[in-house]
């Protein structure tokens, strides 16, 4: 005995979603069919358009239906000559709430994690390295998170573009370490881009 | 600053999920963008397909995509004489998974909460009392949740049945109290059911 096959279905499509095991995918397919058929609809339709015309900036790496992303494509951003390199996009969206930062970014999608299988290549790092070789960038900033696996990705990429004459500077410890960097509040986030150092 | 037009939709349109906030939604966006757009759109084929095609049993209002589910439309279901109300579909699987229980279910949805507006109406209780009216049963079990609202509407429930000149019953408190029922383990609920005493 099991739902009926739509159900049952809409259930284990469900589960793909991170942290949804088998009860919560219950939970939300009831939830939806008894309650919100329009919210419903609409996720799914979302989903459809996101999956299907999202794809990456061909520069940064960030999520977008455009070739290139509202940022990179600003010739302000291009001309301030600075780099800064983060985990994910809600990174970003931290570092610009700051007002901090008017460079542009290259945005990781994770960091370094043999044991996952996310190696130089998953981070696309070949992408950076291209960047930082036909770029006129003065200044790499790593803001990876202030984890053990953020800190040994930015000593990575450190040591990748050290041979191209670039100053490399790591965001200060203001931030907590053990931390992740989305969910520090801006105050302590502009203090980190402010009281930055060299790094090598 | 915000997340490209179609991401922003998708995180805003993964908020409709129970227990899923703001962060919650933006890594499920990241993860099925980044590393399982096949699970994403699969998901989405899913969601439009259930939104669009289940609907409630006309008999017991289980979610079903056919008029009639396939417990309702069995004969030697019908003819067993024993009607159980539950809370939940999953309490219905959880049920068939005893192999105690051989007669068709009424699955009410949810539970009796004025404070949340969900009242007689909104169960679909005249569904219900409808069945007791015209069938031919013998026993009405009630199998809610042994939580205070679960009491509660089997209480309701069971004043409303009274002038059908039919048994009726409640499943033993073998299974522990202040629990859900889609929780319990087959054995204890097994025993619940066979140790279920007359109610009124
Ligand atoms: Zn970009
Ligand atoms: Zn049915």
């Amino acid at each position: 005995m099991k739902f009926s096959p739509l159900v049952q279905e809409l259930i284990q499509s469900l589960k793909c979603l991170p942290g949804v095991g088998a009860k919560s995918a219950q939970r939300m397919a009831f939830q939806l069919l008894e309650r919100n058929r329009v919210g419903g609809k609409k996720l799914a339709e979302s989903l459809a358009l996101a999956m299907e015309q999202v794809d990456h900036c061909h520069s940064c790496r960030n999520f977008t239906e455009q070739d290139i992303c509202d940022i990179c494509a600003s010739p302000k951003r291009q001309e301030n000559g600075q780099l800064c390199v983060v985990e994910s996009p809600a990174d970003v969206i931290a570092i610009e709430q700051t007002g901090e930062f008017n460079g542009v970014y290259f945005i990781l999608m994770g960091h370094l994690s043999p044991i996952d299988g996310i190696g130089p290549e998953e981070l696309h790092l070949d992408v950076l390295a291209n960047r930082l070789a036909n770029g006129h960038f003065n200044e790499l900033i790593l803001a990876t998170n202030p984890t053990v696996e953020g800190e040994a990705t930015a000593h990575y990429i450190a040591e990748l573009a050290k041979q191209h004459n670039i100053n490399i500077s790591r965001i200060a410890h203001g931030v907590p370490v053990g931390g992740e960097l989305e969910y520090v509040d801006g105050n302590t986030l502009s203090h980190a881009f402010s009281g930055r150092k060299n790094y090598l």
